[in-house]
């Protein structure tokens, strides 16, 4: 680790003392720039543009060179995975990702297989490397998935949607193949994870984007349960190097409990809960990621700075010590002003820095 | 309120003792019900629908002759306040609510006035005591309203919204005219349910279906101290009966403890809590209103009969006592089978009468 020139988002991962609170942005890479929407045009589509090393680690350095973010994330899609069992992922413009060959029948989900990461996630594992060659020793690079519950939804819905009626019918009438469905997911997941460390991730990260749209007891069940195995199924250590991981479960607020105690070293929090609070819930016993509602950077450059010190103010109004990475609650939206995503970094370094001093 | 042949519901939202536990549905009065569909279709539109006050008494009663419910509400929208407003309400067909004319300018803000109930919002009046006349005194009616800052998103979103960039702009970048709104919305809201009760309704409910989508603290400034001036201006008693209130703020699961404070007699829950733990947190200070997942009603009969249990078996565990009125955690959806409905009520009553004997 002490090879990062700067490795402030591991060490406050796993709660060692740090100078400031370091930030980076889900989705930083993303729409909202324009030399990433240049990049995509010449890549073709979306799906191009995750499955082309050269371009997808062009694209993951660009935030970075715009801004003072402590660490960078994979430019890939959740949906690879499934994608490489063969359920032919595409975007419909507008519509957001659809499988060509969603799971409909118990042959199909009979017949599904963890891929070999090294096989039709290649592209991901070569993005990996490119990436950590083209960051040097600057600061470290995040891995991801999507978590088992999630990939399911999409994998059983064929897309996006408002009721997850499907996956749910599932649930409820057929458990025993939703089951299935999430542990040969959750294997997938594993493999898919230790190959990007293997092949640089520096901490991972799993976005249990719908999680949040169970009941509290079918959380447990459905997709907590398969979290706490990937996080016991991960790589530790890399190059003597602790990889930490941080699960994220969007509207999750309720559960923190339950999820801070699954092995994993981070939680990442959306903007329902307050950061003292959490703190409190856990004992510090995890770091914290989050929580600015991403909306908040369509105010005004001073209001954007202002909020962004309202979080570390709530964070810190626990006590000293904990860990926090600053983010968002949610990916940053594709219509924010890219100005105040400057506001905010500039603020969340230059205040956490001063709360230090003060304290 | 011992003129109602069943005042099980009232009874059970001031935590009296009661024989078994009460239900009623959101949105039970909708598109699943064939029956609604064809008095819908007289009436032309949905809009048309809820201004006529004969066919709305109508529609009203429909859920009641099928299942054994222990409440009838209201049928009418959350945003006939706007529309008194002079904002124009108009459903685009798939699309939901919009507004003709949605909150722009600052002009257009500083010019809100809240509406005469009696006046443009007649129909409404009307509705409520026809209901009350064909009702009889069989059971309680509930009258409702959208809480402010849910009638706020839509009132400067024109429509529903995936991201409520437009109101939370406001929120950030312009309080002062957030608060505006808010302010002449809460005193439209209180005298729009305080007619309701003048005109029958026995209880009312408040729905705050966005004010999940803010951050803690904000929910607290924009959304809960309204709710709470609103249960603190509410008419208390109506021909010798207490009229209790009901506030739900969908997806505010973490918050509960400050929403119970408000002043209302029950909570309503969305299936992300655990009853028996939101019991715990309240300490049976307020009753409890929920929490089915509306998509438990897609499984099996026989599955939904046991997922209406674990709900009942869920608020028990923690102990006797507290009030508990069984419903779903969101509206029932227009693709349930009407039958599951009937398995769910009944579930309900038998597994409640069972679980009171043998405690």
């Amino acid at each position: 680790m002490s090879r990062l020139k700067n490795d402030t988002f591991l060490r406050a991962l796993l709660r060692q003392p740090v100078e400031y609170t370091p930030v980076w942005l889900m989705r930083q890479a993303g729409r909202y720039l324009p030399e990433y929407c240049e990049t995509r045009r010449r890549a073709g589509s979306f799906l191009d543009l995750c499955k082309n090393p050269s371009l997808a680690c062009e694209v993951t350095l660009q935030p970075l060179a715009r801004y003072d973010l402590d660490a960078a994330i994979l430019f890939s899609d959740i949906l690879t995975v499934p994608d490489a069992m063969g359920l032919g992922l595409y975007f419909a413009e507008g519509e957001g990702p659809k499988f060509e060959r969603p799971l409909r029948e118990e042959w199909e989900i009979r017949a599904l297989v963890a891929p070999d990461p090294y096989d039709h996630l290649r592209y991901v594992m070569d993005a990996v490397a490119e990436i950590r060659r083209a960051l040097g020793n600057s600061v470290p690079l995040i891995g991801f998935s999507g978590s088992p519950f999630t990939l399911a939804c999409y994998m059983i819905e064929g897309g996006a949607s408002d009721d997850f009626r499907r996956v749910k019918t599932m649930l409820y009438d057929r458990p025993d193949l939703l089951h299935h469905i999430l542990d040969v997911t959750t294997k997938s997941v594993i493999n898919y994870l230790n190959a990007q460390i293997e092949s640089g991730a520096q901490a991972v990260m799993i976005f249990d984007t719908w999680g949040g749209a169970l009941s509290h007891r079918a959380y447990r069940e459905f997709s907590l349960a398969y979290l706490e195995r990937i996080v016991a199924g991960l790589t530790r250590e890399r190059d003597g190097c602790i990889v930490p991981s941080i699960v994220f479960t969007k509207g999750g607020g309720q559960w923190l409990e339950d999820i801070a105690a699954i092995g994993c070293d981070a939680v990442g929090l959306d903007w329902t809960s307050s950061l003292a609070e959490s703190r409190r819930r856990v004992a510090d016993r995890v770091a914290l990621q989050g929580n600015l509602d991403p909306i908040a950077l369509f105010a005004k450059p001073e209001v954007v700075a202002a909020e962004a010190r309202r979080v570390l103010d709530d964070f810190h109004s626990a006590g000293p010590g904990g860990g926090h990475v600053f983010n968002l609650g949610h990916g940053i939206s594709q219509f924010t002003p890219p100005e105040n995503v400057a506001a905010l970094v500039n603020a969340v370094h230059e205040h956490s820095r001063n709360l230090r001093s003060r304290s």
